[in-house]
């Protein structure tokens, strides 16, 4: 609520400012303010973002454009005058510059990078060489260095000369003559000894490290597992190359959650907020899973074409059709997401597929019987007060959705709980057996599950 | 894989020394390793947790049992002797600790928090006061803190003070005599400053502060947007009361990534992880929603029921009724995990519905287009090849399928992507608008569409 308020009253101010075109106090107001507010003040007015980026002291500047939405940032750089972007994209943290030059088109990326000044251009090429979702994207080669011969004294007079250009000095790293990491000291533990102390004395000897080509989702575990603030990131000969900090997972974790979301839902990942994303572009990526899941669920059409005579004999077992293959695309459902998110935060790993399928067992078996039960009941009670719905065979009836549903709902459960173990298996992404997938899946083999179940119970009674 | 061979070794290193029974080798081989890597070991070697822990040198041991699941805690502290569980709870950070209590019965947080010294047990007591996932509950009141008047050697003689109690040092905060929160600065403004300036003179008027009740999302993304390592926490008159550290955002991204995950896939969340809740809690999370679906779909039967007659005289009608609601399904499940992914990540908010729907209008119309015209040429071509599988008028039963797809399609993603919305717009949780649920909604409201289009085309001719 107060913070309604503040903005209301900020974003007053700012209209009042850009009326009065006073750049001077703009830029003053500007700094004033916190980054997120001048987030938000651009969101609030898109047609000034440029100018309000252009009035900003330059490192305020960068560190709001680092929080923007790609498509605003996209926008900002159209506008501004050549000579603000280049101070711009030369004051960016070199890992958030990599992040923002990543979603461009490479002709852009070459003109960009030629503003860039020739240590800060080197950076940004070498950064951009590693994956895509690699921790070396993450990477920014601002930290501080000392080595272990160094002391107390050493150590504070380095944080002075470089801590303006740092991306942190919570934790400082110590290397060897040949570049390799030897160990990280906290900021803490530096201001705990005395001056002429050796870091090689405060050292603890425990480093935890990350490699270049490491999964961002790793190190987000690592940091998650470490409580450290900053980890340092080596190649294969423990070349110490940069760090990562764990502000950065914060975005990790959005994007990962994103992508595994989209992708359950049966879309490809977007990559790109579902505002900003072109029309068509939105399309194709739908359209793909969608059209994949219509030809799978083509096969239940030419499945119930093997039944069509039984179900020209009894019509009344198409009625239930939907009900049944329906509970089996829920639990299933149902069953791939839990075991995708279980497996996403790594509390199942592949060797878990033995217990998994016990449980799901048990589970499904379980499930299916209430769900069993209902449909018995269903038939029964509807019958009780309309005799002639399903006629004297309305016992068989009622057998036939029960027995099919502890069928369909146990084998709904167990198709969706092993095809994502199976699929990270194969080296595919589990998030692919979304919902949809495993509902089309079970849909065909629940009709032949029903159909095989009704010839059970009415074969020579109405089929 | 250098990480495997590590574990291998240092697991063989473990297993040589507890068959040794050498204490004091123990101790001093588990104070070696990182606290990530004990708790690997003791995810591999469950017999051993208790002792594991009680080995250790305190901070050590506190350091590993917080980043523990909560079963592996519940055990360990069933294990350890009183007097070390004394130790270990007044040593874990007081939010880690709240972490913990919370999750257990009200009877055993009694006598847990008897074994707290006075003044953890007065902190204990008011973190658990406030709200769950409130930032209350993330809290620690271990932090360092100075007054305007401060010189910054004073911060320095603090620092060494406090430092060893205090969570982090990576930010100062300033508070007045009141107790309210003036601002808070960054370790390292105070490292490149002289001695004897003033921190008033160090301050920049900036300040981002939490609310206790705040919700923990909402902390989440102030983090994100603010690029600070922690954020102080005040109440409504602004006094200080604790702080939060970053590292516990990657916490509850991950608790509101599983939560909504399991909602989304037709679960009530889960709060344990998959292989540790017990199967028949497991089963009580999972049937709620499965039965609410199944006595949602149980309108399907009804409705087709309706159309009995129309089935009865032409079957071939019945072949298509999976394929076409499942469509209708596949693309609402898509349309609503994509809303509910950018509602959770703050990309749409309830404003912007009227864009959502125009948007969600042309997706669906292209969507179901592309979809009716294979369902049209799926029905042609079949015709041509078996003329008597749909008889002479295949050309009307081509049109029922293609223009039904248009139309349960266009349907499914307009229900879909509103429902989230509407949903957040009653104070609702728009993961509850799952897939399973949507599909089930479109299931219904499909067969009334498709059977309204097989009336307009086939009245007379077939019906």
């Amino acid at each position: 609520m107060s913070l309604e308020i503040e903005q209301l009253n900020m974003a007053e101010q700012f209209e009042q400012l850009i009326a009065t075109e006073d750049k001077l106090a703009i830029r003053e107001f500007l700094n004033d303010q916190n980054i997120s507010d001048v987030a938000e003040l651009i969101n609030a007015y898109p047609d000034y973002e440029a100018q309000i980026i252009a009035n900003m002291a330059i490192n305020r500047a960068s560190s709001v454009f680092k929080i923007l939405d790609i498509s605003q940032q996209k926008d900002i750089i159209k506008e501004l005058p050549t000579a603000k972007t280049a101070e711009l994209l030369n004051d960016l943290p070199a890992d958030d510059r990599t992040d923002f030059l990543e979603e461009l088109p490479k002709a852009v990326i070459r003109d960009l990078i030629k503003l860039l000044e020739p240590d800060e251009r080197k950076i940004t090429l070498s950064l951009l060489g590693y994956p895509e979702d690699s921790v070396g994207r993450l990477m920014t080669p601002d930290y501080v260095y000392v080595y272990a011969h160094n002391t107390v004294a050493d150590v504070f007079a380095t944080i002075r000369k470089y801590a303006k250009s740092s991306e942190t000095i919570d934790v400082i790293y110590i290397i060897n003559e040949k570049g390799e990491l030897v160990d990280d000291i906290r900021i803490r533990d530096v201001i705990l000894a005395t001056p002429d102390k050796l870091i090689s004395e405060i050292v603890d000897g425990r480093v935890v490290s990350l490699k270049a080509n490491d999964d961002q989702e790793h190190a987000s575990q690592v940091f998650k597992m470490n409580n450290r603030v900053a980890l340092p990131v080596v190649d294969d000969n423990d070349i110490l190359l940069g760090i990562v900090t764990i502000d950065d997972m914060l975005w990790v974790a959005n994007e990962e959650f994103s992508e595994d979301m989209q992708k359950i839902g049966g879309t490809e990942a977007l990559n790109e907020p579902y505002l900003d994303i072109p029309l068509l572009k939105l399309f194709r990526k739908r359209i793909g899973w969608l059209v994949v899941l219509f030809l799978g669920e083509m096969l239940t059409a030419t499945a119930m074409g093997y039944f069509e005579d039984e179900i020209a004999k009894a019509v009344v077992l198409a009625l239930f059709v939907p009900l049944i293959i329906s509970s089996g695309g829920n639990s299933g459902s149902q069953a791939s997401t839990l075991i995708i998110q279980a497996m996403a935060v790594g509390e199942i790993t592949l060797a878990d597929w033995w217990r998994v399928l016990r449980r799901e067992l048990t589970s499904g078996l379980l499930l299916g019987s209430v769900l069993g039960f209902i449909g018995f009941i269903r038939v029964s009670v509807w019958h009780s007060f309309l005799p002639n719905l399903y006629g004297k065979h309305w016992l068989e009836i009622a057998s036939t959705v029960g027995f099919s549903l502890v069928g369909v709902v146990l084998w709904g459960t167990l198709s969706g709980s092993m095809l994502p173990i199976a699929l990270k298996k194969l080296g595919a992404d589990p998030a692919v057996s979304s919902a949809p997938f495993v509902a089309t899946l079970v849909d065909v083999t629940g009709l032949v599950i029903y159909f095989s179940v009704a010839l059970l119970f009415l074969k020579g009674i109405l089929l």
